[in-house]
């Protein structure tokens, strides 16, 4: 029975993290940190890390950066292991965190979601052994969403390029005299009712076609990622690990 | 056996027409008419209309927009029912080829394939009863291409907007704020390798979506359907035909 | 604004619609109607249709079949109008139905998803047009459903063959001699996860394919077409309605 | 200029192959080799092994299995690396192929496909990392093909089978009572026109599926794949190369 500790239980992220870990069978929820106002939950929250009453065996972060400092000097003085899934650090930020790693084991990623970050794997062993193909991003999302294309879109835009660095990103191609260019890789946003997300990265050659494709169908992927991540993490000596850890 | 003309014998869906004529028992190539310098060929060719020595049931066209005067007299002069796959024709001649239509039975599109035009009318359906949901059109082709979109996706967006007038076509989503709009339609032109052509069009609503989609394996289709549309329009009086008569 | 009676509301899909209820500000949610024992809820429950308390302008029943005349009773002695989609009728029960919409404006649908309701008009019409293409259907579930292929599977084949009485099922092609005969669709059950809902039919043809497709992400898409259907019978005169009838 | 002998040049993919080499500017056609009576050629082309008058720098055989001995005789007497995509060698013949392997560098693999190959290698990988996720094959080929699921199908399985030695295949999901058991992977096979050849793997885990794709435009891609594996081979010391060698 792994014991947990969630901070930022009130957030979007935390909220569905409360629900999958009260879901499974093999942990346990210590308890939510927020700093919002309280609400009637099953679980105890405090308003800050400090005043935690029990210690539990792994902390999962989905705060926020100016958070950083609190989360850390607890994990620190109490030794517990810290899976950070928290987005927007600075330099500065990710340094304490590679500090802390000295002292004790840290997961940090910044998307949790398993079959993303297997997806990206597989797209760099492709990008490295299918030459001369052509490779196009596709993404779909919700109707609602602001930013095109999607975050997940440029993290396997960029894992594409770190094996190809003369590629360049085509955002929307059009014209009369439009025609594809050997470096670009076209990046295409589609938005529609309440897609949760795709990421379909086509590799495509002579005679021949290679898909790599991501479905998400709810934010759970997340917040399931973040666990697997943290039962990972509390077998580990201190460190600094990602997802890569976790998939080889 | 169906004895049949083809007017642009030489021209790329000329040599692929008379191929699949030759193949297909139940079709006698009559002859080809081309001015180009005469290849050897197993079927005669002659340079203009007016020089062909023995009759044919129907003529099909995959010349040149300026042919139209010479094919249209031949056909009217011997009473020969006429399918034009040619395109590019301005606003007089697509009146010549009414005013024929009244003497003689002439079928005419500016795509042949049967798989494209009943994707346009399935859209066409599919647009009228999916009210509210967000259509997006993507497109897949070789990265020899030079335009993007291709022509028919922009048919199919057009018989979107026959349907839905006030919607207007976002060819490239980019930017940080960049939501939907609730009457675009995204239109995305993949390019890569050798892909002959794909047309897939998502409606997507609150939690479902509807995908109609053509994939075109080769050049082979705009040539079966000029075929199919021959067979049809020997059985038919004087009149001015196209896709929709052959699929209702 | 429509005030709504849900009869069933206690059911997996009267939860689901209930739920789709509130969140419409076009509706208003009179009561639920449920002989299990009472929950608490937002909404008034009664145990038994003929105990409820105040009017409403449409009915929608998701509740057993054997509840059939308890709400028909009551919806013809207060003249309301009936959406039913529940399933499990006998014929004896499909006959009182029938019977009953001379009296009111009754819908009735196994299958309340608008969008599984254009896929299978789509597939009539594209059976009808698409000749000598072979056609095959293809859906995917998660890998708790028992049976194999999905009910929706089988009515849209079903539709096929309504078209093509000739045509066989196979389930399960294999061997060294499993040859494709030409009257034959083969349906294929994916299993795994938590895939919702998918639904693939496939014209394959020579040199071309085309494709319909529908992917459910909820159980929402049969609430919510549950409410189009009544916002469409509150407008109608007497009359056995169905999807038919909403979507031409 | 790589100087290339086909052994098997009037068989199915010797055919595409000998046209592969003529259009490729780096390549040279030495010449053929086939038993079968002479055909007009472009390139000389010998009954037998031993006839060849003129070195080359390579050998790639698309020939048949009882060939192997005057093939390999004469690539052992003449130090010719050799490309071996012909199938169904016994025991013995495999045998016979690894001892010439420790005089002259040969490549041998039953399927030249770069992407195939590709897939198989992602479809390893994934299949190490994603547990728990439910695994099935879905492949897509014409309709003339006689046995089902593809030879590459049941590659893809026994890659899978390699990782998951428990896992166990399941042709046909059919019935009232068919849930999909922990341990199995569902392999379809769709079947339908002139599809050419396409194989989907999907992962499908909690709320999330990766897919892992390749599609086959023509049997080009063979043929281009055992010239990728000629280029290779001729800067190889001798050894037993496969595709596993080429894409580390």
């Amino acid at each position: 029975m792994l014991k947990v500790i969630v901070n930022g239980c009130f957030g979007k992220m935390g909220r569905v993290l409360t629900k999958c870990i009260e879901q499974d069978p093999d942990l346990e929820l210590v308890c939510g940190v927020s700093p919002s106002q309280k609400e009637k939950t099953s679980f105890n929250v405090f308003s800050t890390m400090s005043d935690i009453s029990k210690k539990g065996d792994v902390i999962i972060d989905f705060s926020h950066h100016l958070a950083l400092d609190n989360v850390l000097s607890y994990a620190l003085n109490t030794k517990t292991p810290l899976v950070i899934a928290t987005t927007g650090y600075n330099e500065e930020e990710l340094n304490k965190i590679k500090d802390a790693s000295n002292i004790i084991p840290i997961f940090h990623s910044s998307n949790m979601s398993l079959g993303v970050n297997v997806l990206l794997k597989l797209v760099r062993e492709a990008t490295k052994v299918l030459n001369g193909f052509d490779i196009e991003v596709i993404e779909k999302h919700h109707n609602k969403k602001v930013d095109a294309p999607s975050g997940t879109a440029i993290m396997i835009a960029n894992a594409i390029k770190d094996v190809l660095p003369s590629i360049e990103y085509n955002y929307g191609r059009y014209g009369r005299e439009a025609k594809r260019s050997e470096n670009e890789i076209g990046i295409h946003a589609i938005r529609g009712g309440t897609i949760v997300g795709e990421h379909n990265v086509i590799y495509a050659g002579h005679d021949e076609v290679v898909e790599l494709k991501h479905i998400a169908q709810s934010k759970d992927i997340f917040a399931k990622g973040s666990i697997t991540a943290a039962k990972f993490l509390v077998n580990q000596s201190p460190g600094y690990y990602n997802m890569d850890n976790l998939l080889s």
